[in-house]
């Protein structure tokens, strides 16, 4: 996809805004995990704030809610010293029919550097990215059912850490992929970064067999797909799916797709288990599994605010 | 107003709240101006910040909520390397039956340096004022129907910008002025620096003839109002207006006073519109002119951090 | 209470979380307030601010909503330069079923230093620092009706700042004792500090005889209570005490328990007035009292700060 690609980089072929994992290449993909890689140490550290954005504005636009989300880009921002403002902008002047693209222009006029941008709709922070003036850089934070980027990268830079070559690993992603956008730009991410196979898992109604389509194989059994495989994400399943429509009951659902210790053993030994939580402990994931040893679910929290903050330095310029 | 000129000044003559445009003086305005001025190229910067209110407390009390606005006082307050809390007034202590002065007795004890205040009751900011210890600092920033000064400010700073001479100009306000604090602020800044004829213009629901006491020419012809003027401020028609009781429905309000090209051009060929935003598209003017080469709406966006940073810093004590 | 002592102080004696002023010792109650003197001067100061705590991440949690409060540490954190996240945590993943331990997982996997908790759920603060991880502190900010122990340290400041000498004194304190966490955690730190006679006052529906095992004597006439005191805390009546279930109306609260002119005449003629606030005017107090020559009611506000501040540098072991 071309012009998608051409939207993210600049001329010169850097990260101008992160949209989306499709289209973005393996080399941005690569230089977005090395850079996290450098601010791995910063949140290590007893003074946690580095000055690469100093007098930057950043502004959280977050059309649907989420608090956790928020807050990581919050503290990202705060440690590269950015100024980050977070607009309820449901209660703001969209509400009063003011349109997205007036709210992003006034913003842009108060000499906003960043939007970070969450919508239920797919394609928001595209449609911002297209009308924002040349120096203003949009980070997608999820859009409707399309893509979370730095979701599907901070998935990759865990996996990364724990299985530095893509080229030979075997992935499952494992619940509602049909309306999950952490799948669908972890399924891109894996993708560009070589991984030979994917198995998509769930019932027929989560995961119909189009979704083949993006280059996985589709499983609707979760021990036959669970067989020899190095990494499993498990997807949270939304309260709205769990009313008899789509699958007929979250106990039932456990019994055919929540991960126990027992079907982990089917996996490789040192198989590591993802979740981009909020966890449903005893719907999606038993809590052995959870909080077991190859749980690398609290890393993934972790490793997000590096990969944000090397987001965020790399499209301000300062990380390149 | 004497006794408002005296709460806004002190012993010396210097500002020490701003709370109303009305009895402001001349050279006070100005001075605003011109601090304002030297702000508007720290905004341009790479660096968006200098340090001249480290340390200080600066409270936004929102009783009536408006994230734009809010927003500008956050930004402004931010650049000038202030700390800000924006309290969520409407759910804290006044809706446990404080009152307002003791909220506010009670963040001045927490050593606030400066409070902005919104309230949907006029004079609210006056009554905090009056109470407010000697070395704290009150802006207005909307109150009821009585003013708005910060944005009267930056509505005559953006005039400046391209017509320099203020007592040359003639200029028009277009819309709902008898509810509107936007257009009383503006007009005594307008009077106040000199401007010899202000034209009012509305149907007579929104803008009764006895607005002629504040200085201004009334009309209820659009066409007529606009013949030969220099400025034009569409005023913003609340949602609450559009029921029938005031204006018969909003496509006949843009047919009346809805600003189009055609309507543009019976003003000076160098005229400039100016808007407060959040603007109704197609209700008080065509985005063929919102977004047309004689717009300043957005520039007066971004004025609004410069003034509101000038303001800020002259209370302060730190631009005189 | 051996194991609640254990708790909230590190293997050489230092104080590592604030859950509460039962069980912790003299020494080191005398330490914070000792350290807070240090830090009334840096509110005092011009440019409020130190870089203590720089680049330390502290989060506001507050499952029970209270502004007040929440602003107090706030601006605390700001003042000694940390980096603050208030996070609405009713509208956040809570609500979607994820359990406190689960959020308070994630954050400290974004490296978090310290949590600031409030929780209508008594004993919900220790659940988060029995389960934290070693190098992250936590400040019981109010837990249900249990302890509010900032509270009880910023009263006994307070006190201390104009009766220096605690074996001296005689307090009472007025109100609905029984749903008090203010009360309680003021009468903890009292005994440990020495205060020889605390006089809990009230109806019997809010003052049971057994309350006399805190160490205090119950009386329900205020007027008996009051002859000879040096110290009265008015306790604020809750709204919904005053439905009839437990005291008949506002008003004949008021004229049994209000504390007047009149009645604080029978106390000592130098005795002190405290409230935690937010007042209730003429339910529980006297506007001529809450305003008079008696009354340390804004002092507290303004210790509240330097107390908080104290607590906060102590846990991060940056005043030792």
């Amino acid at each position: 996809m071309l012009s998608k690609r051409n939207l993210q980089l600049d001329d010169r072929g850097e990260l101008h805004h992160l949209l989306a994992i499709e289209g973005l290449p393996k080399r941005i993909i690569e230089r977005i995990l090395d850079t996290a890689e450098s601010f791995v140490g910063v949140n290590e550290r007893e003074v946690k704030v580095v000055p690469l954005l100093r007098g930057k504005s950043i502004f959280n636009l977050f059309f649907e809610n989420s608090t956790r989300t928020r807050t990581t880009f919050e503290i990202a921002a705060k440690r590269l010293s950015a100024d980050v403002v977070s607009l309820d902008v449901a209660r703001s002047s969209t509400s009063k029919g003011e349109t997205i693209l007036d709210t992003v222009a006034n913003l842009t006029a108060m000499h906003a550097d960043m939007f970070v941008v969450r919508h239920s709709e797919s394609g928001a922070p595209w449609l911002i990215a297209q009308h924002a003036a040349p120096h203003v850089h949009v980070i997608n934070a999820g859009d409707g059912r399309h893509e979370h980027p730095t979701q599907g990268l901070l998935d990759v830079f865990t996996i990364r850490r724990h299985k530095p070559d893509f080229t030979r690993l075997t992935v499952a992603i494992v619940g509602d992929i049909l309306h999950s956008r952490v799948a669908r730009s972890q399924i891109h991410a894996l993708t560009t970064l070589g991984v030979p196979e994917i198995r998509l898992v769930g019932p027929r109604t989560l995961v119909p067999p189009e979704l083949a389509r993006l280059g996985a194989r589709i499983y609707t059994s979760l021990d036959e797909a669970l067989v020899g495989v190095d990494v499993i994400t498990m997807l949270r399943l939304q309260n709205e799916r769990m009313n008899g429509a789509l699958i007929p009951s979250a106990s039932e659902y456990f019994a055919c797709y929540g991960l126990t210790p027992k079907r982990l053993a089917l996996a490789k030994p040192d198989a590591i288990v993802l979740h981009p939580g909020p966890m449903n402990r005893g719907v999606e994931i038993d809590s052995a599994v959870a909080d077991g040893r190859q749980s690398v679910i609290l890393q993934q929290v972790t490793y997000g605010i590096a990969i944000r903050m090397a987001v965020m330095a790399m499209l301000a310029g300062a990380a390149r």
